[in-house]
C-alpha cells in the first residue's frame, strides 16, 4: 500500500500541469466530450435500433443529464460551460476575460470531436448493419447521429430564428441559475438545473433541427464526419445549414443577455449595489458614533 | 476589460428600476414567458410533428420543469407565481397584498402571450406544413398547442369540476411547500417541487382538457392565436369554453386554501403559536428571576 | 389589511385542533387522499385516453411523485406514512406507538376512499363515455382504476408472493431512508427519495397485478368502487384477490424490517452504541481529570 | 413499549457484527441485490408484459434509481460500489486497500444472485406463461431478463471495447462525483448523481449488449439463470460471451482512471497540495512571528 500511494504521488507530480488556462482548457475538453458522447450516444441509440431503444424522449433525457456529468466533471476547475455561447455571454458581463473565449471554443469543439468519435467506434458495428449507413440525407440517414440538420419543412431564415431563440432562452435560464445577486439555486446544484434546462429546451425546442444551440457541439461532431466517411457532404448539405449552429447562438446569446439584464439582472444587481451603500453609510455614521464613544466602553467591542 | 466593467456598470445604472412593484411585475412576465415558451413549446413539438418528437408525457414534463424554470428566473425578485391563482391563494392568506393581485395578473398574461409568440415564431414554418394549420377545431386543430379546449367528453359542467379540482390539488401541495410553518422543502428547493407539482398534475389531470389550471397561461395565449390567425373562433368554440380556465381555477383556490388549513395549515400555525407564547412566559419568568439577580450576576449576561 | 388579518387569526383560533393524534390523523388523511388522486388519476388518464394521454411509465411516475407530494403535505406533522405497512414497519421497530396503527390505518383508508372519490368526479364525462364503463373484469374493464386487480398469468400464491416481495423492498429501502443511525440522505430530501423508491417498485414490479404494497391506498379505493356502481364483484372478483392486498404487505413488512436489520441495521445501530459508550467513557476520564485540576485553571473553562 | 423495546436491543446486540469487513461485505451484497432485483426486475417486466408495462427507457430509470437505492441503503456502510469495477477503480487510486476487492466482488456477487432469484420468483408465473420461457436466444428469449447477451449485429471486438467504453464513461463521472478536491456534488447527493451517470449509460449506450458495465451484476444473475432452468448455454452463447462483462469492465476502468486523473484529476490534486504547502509555509512564517512576540501578548492567542 505504502509504494502503491508513493508511486500515484509521483505520477501525480510528473503529470500535474500548472498553467491554469490549459488546465481549465482540458477539463472544459474532457467535460464536452462527456456531453457529446452521452448525447450523441443516445442518437445513436435511437437511429441505429430504429426505435426499439429510444425515442426523442430519452435523447432529450441524455443530453440534458449529459451536461449535468460534463458541467461535474470539469465545473470546479473550468466552470463548466461546455458552450462557447455560455462563455461568450459571461464574456459579455465581464465576469469572464474575452480571452478565455477563442480558448474555451477551441478545446470544447476538440472534446466534441473525441466525444462523437467514441460513439463511432462504439457503434461502429451497428453502423455498418444500419441501411443508410454514410447517407447524409435521406430517410435513413445517420449524418443526423452526429451533427444536426435541418427538418423538411424548415426554411433558412427559420432555421436561424430557431437556433437564435433556442440559445437565448438557455442563456436566460443559465443567468438566472448563476447570477450572484440572484441566488435562485442552492450552491452544488447549478450543474442538476443546467441539466433540467437542456432538458426542457430539447422537450419544446427539438422539432425543427434538434436544438444544437451549442457551435461547438454541432462542430466538433461534424468535422469527425466529414473525415469519418460522410465526406464533405456534411458542409454542403442544405445550401450550408452548418453555419447556422455556429453563428446564430452568438446573436441568441446576445438577445439573451439583453433580456434577462433588462427585466431581471440590473434590478437585483442594482438593489445588492443599494443595499450595500446604504449599509456602508450606516457603517460610517455607526463607526462615527463608535469613535466618540471609544473611551467609554472599549471593552464591549473586544467580543 | 476596465472599459467594458465601466459601461456595464452605466448600462446597469441607466436601467435599473427602482419602484418594487414595476420590477416584480417584470420579473413575473419573464417567468411566466419562460412557463408558456417551454409548454406550450412542447405541446408545439408532440402535434407539429405528428407524434415522432413528442409524447403527452413530454408535455407533462415540458410544463413541470419550465414552471420550476420560470421560478428560478424571478423568484428571487416576485415570489415566482407565474399563476394568478397562487397570487391570489396567498392574497386570500394575508401574505401577500391584495394591490398585487391585479399588477400580476396583467404582466403574468402579457408574459404568456409573448411566451406563445415566440413558439408561433419559431415553429412558423412547421405551422404552415402541417394539413390543418390555423383550425381550432377537429382532428388536426392547431389552436391547442396555445390554449386549451375540453376533450370531446367533456361537458361544460365537469370541465369546470375539472378546472376546480385541478387548481385546488396545484394549491394545497404549493401551500404546503411554501408554508413557513411547515418547514417540508429544504431552503432552495421549493421551485423543483412545484415543477413536480405541475408534472404530477399534468400526469393525472390532463386528458379532459388540457389542465391550464391557470388563468393568465390560458388567457394570453388565447388572445394570442385570436390575432395571429385562428380568429375570434377561440373564445366562440364550445359554447365559450374559454371562460372556464379563467373563473374556475379562482374557485378551486377557495377550495384549495380552505381544505389545506383546516386539515394542516391552521394546527401547524396554531402549535407555532402556542409554542412562542409559552417560551414568551418562560422568557418573563426569566427575565423576571435576572433583574432579581440583576446586581450580582451583572457580567454573565453580556455573552 | 389588517382586518382581514383579524379575521384569519379568528379563523386560525376557532379551527385549531389541540389533539395531537387527531391532528396526525387528519394530516395522514390528507396525505394519503393526494397520493391515491395523484396516482389513481394518472391511471385514470391512462385507461379512458386509451393510451393517447398516458402509458405505463407516467403511472409510475405518478404514484412515485405523489408520494412525495403526500408525505411534503403531512410529513411535518404525522410522519407522512400514508402506508399502514410503514406504520406497521415503525411500531415493529418501537419508534411509533402500537395505538398509532389502527388510527393511522383507518385514516389512510379514508384518504383514499376520498382520493378515488375525486378522480371518479373529475372524470365522470370520461368514464360513461368508455366503452366498458363499471366493468370489474374483461379488457375494458375500469375497476383497476381505482384498486388493484391481479393480471391474467398470476395464481393466487405467486400474487401473495409478489406483494410479500414489493412491501419489503420498500420497507427496505424506506428504512434505510429513515434510519437515524444510517443518515444516508440529506434532512429534506427523504420524501424525495420514497418517492424514487415508489417509482422505481413500479417500473419493476408492476406487471403482476399493480404493485399496490399499501393496504389503505387498495381497499379505500375499492370500497369506493363497489359504492360507487361497479358493486360486490370488486370483492368477489379472481376469488376474493381484495385480501392479498390487505393482509400480504404485513407480511412483507416484517420480512423487509428482518432483512434490512439482520444486513445492515444492527451493525449500524450497534456500531453507533459501542462509540456513545467509548466517549461516554472518555468524557469520564475526561471529568475526573477536569475535577483534579479544577482548582487550578477553572477560568479556562467558562468559554 | 417498554418491554418492545428491551427485546429489541436484545436482539440487536445478539446480531450485531463486529467484523467490520464482513458488515461491509454483507451491506455491499444487500445494496447489490437491490440493483439488480429493481434492475432486472424492470427488464423481466418489459419483456414479459410484450412491451404494455416498460420499455427500454424504463429499464434505464430502473437500473439508474436502484443504484442510487442501493447506495443509500448500504453507503453509509460499506460506501456503496455495487459494482466490482468501482472498488477496483478505488483501489487503484489506493483510496481502497486492495484485500477489499476480492470480498466485495464475491459478495457483490452474491448480492446479484439473490437479486435474480427474487425476480425469478416474483415473475415464475409471468414466466411460464411466457412463449420463450427458458429460451437463450432467438426473438422471444428470456434470458436476457437475467444477463447480458450482445445484439446480432455486434462482434466480439466490438462487445470488448463497448463494454470498455461503457465502464470508463462510469469511472470518469464517478471519481468526479467522488474526488475529494473536486467537490462537485453536494454532500448525501452523491448517490443521486451516480444513479443518473447510471441512467445516462443506458440512454446512450444500452443498445449493443445491455450495458452490464459491472462484472457482479451480469455474473451473479448469469450463474442464477443457468441452475434455474436455462442451463449451460448461458456460459455457451455466443462464443462465451460472459467473458466480455467480466473482464472488459476492468480494463475500461484502468482507462477511465488515467483519463480523469491526467485531464482532471492530477491537478485539482496538485493544486490542493500546493495550497497546502503555501498556508503550511505561511503557518510556518505566522509561528516564528508569534513565538517571537509570544511573551507580550500571550493572552490573546487564548480565544
Amino acid at each position: 500500500m505504502g509504494r502503491h500511494k508513493e508511486y500515484l504521488d509521483k505520477l501525480s507530480h510528473f503529470f500535474q500541469i500548472r498553467n491554469l488556462l490549459l488546465r481549465q482548457a482540458l477539463a472544459e475538453c474532457l467535460g464536452t466530450l462527456i456531453l457529446v458522447m452521452f448525447g450523441c450516444g443516445a442518437v445513436a441509440q435511437l437511429v441505429l435500433s430504429g426505435g426499439s431503444h429510444g425515442m426523442f424522449l430519452t435523447v432529450n433525457f441524455a443530453f440534458g443529464f449529459a451536461a449535468t456529468l460534463g458541467i461535474l466533471v470539469c465545473g470546479q476547475v473550468s466552470g463548466g460551460h461546455l458552450n462557447p455561447a455560455v462563455t461568450f455571454a459571461l464574456c459579455l458581463l465581464g465576469r469572464e476575460r474575452w480571452r478565455k473565449f477563442p480558448t474555451y471554443f477551441l478545446f470544447q469543439t476538440i472534446g466534441a470531436f473525441f466525444g462523437s468519435a467514441i460513439i463511432f467506434g462504439m457503434y461502429y458495428d451497428a453502423l455498418w448493419d444500419f441501411p443508410g449507413a454514410f447517407n447524409v440525407t435521406g430517410p435513413k440517414a445517420t449524418a443526423g447521429i452526429f451533427a444536426t440538420y435541418p427538418g423538411k419543412h424548415l426554411t433558412i431564415v427559420n432555421g436561424f430564428f430557431d437556433q437564435i431563440i433556442g440559445t437565448a432562452a438557455l442563456i436566460v435560464c443559465i443567468l438566472a441559475i448563476v447570477d450572484p445577486h440572484n441566488n435562485s439555486v442552492p450552491p452544488g446544484l447549478e450543474a442538476f438545473t443546467v441539466g433540467f434546462v437542456v432538458l426542457v429546451i430539447g422537450l419544446s425546442m427539438g422539432f425543427n433541427s434538434g436544438y444544437a444551440v451549442n457551435p461547438a457541439r454541432d462542430l466538433g461532431p461534424r468535422i469527425f464526419t466529414a473525415m469519418a466517411g460522410w465526406g464533405v457532404e456534411v458542409f454542403t448539405a442544405r445550401n450550408g445549414w452548418f453555419l447556422v449552429p455556429v453563428f446564430a447562438p452568438f446573436i441568441g446569446t446576445i438577445i439573451g443577455v439583453m433580456i434577462y439584464q433588462l427585466m431581471v439582472g440590473f434590478h437585483v444587481e442594482g438593489e445588492a449595489r443599494d443595499r450595500n451603500r446604504k449599509s456602508a453609510e450606516e457603517e460610517n455614521v455607526r463607526l462615527t458614533n463608535v469613535s466618540t464613544n471609544n473611551s467609554t466602553n472599549n471593552t464591549k467591542e473586544v467580543h
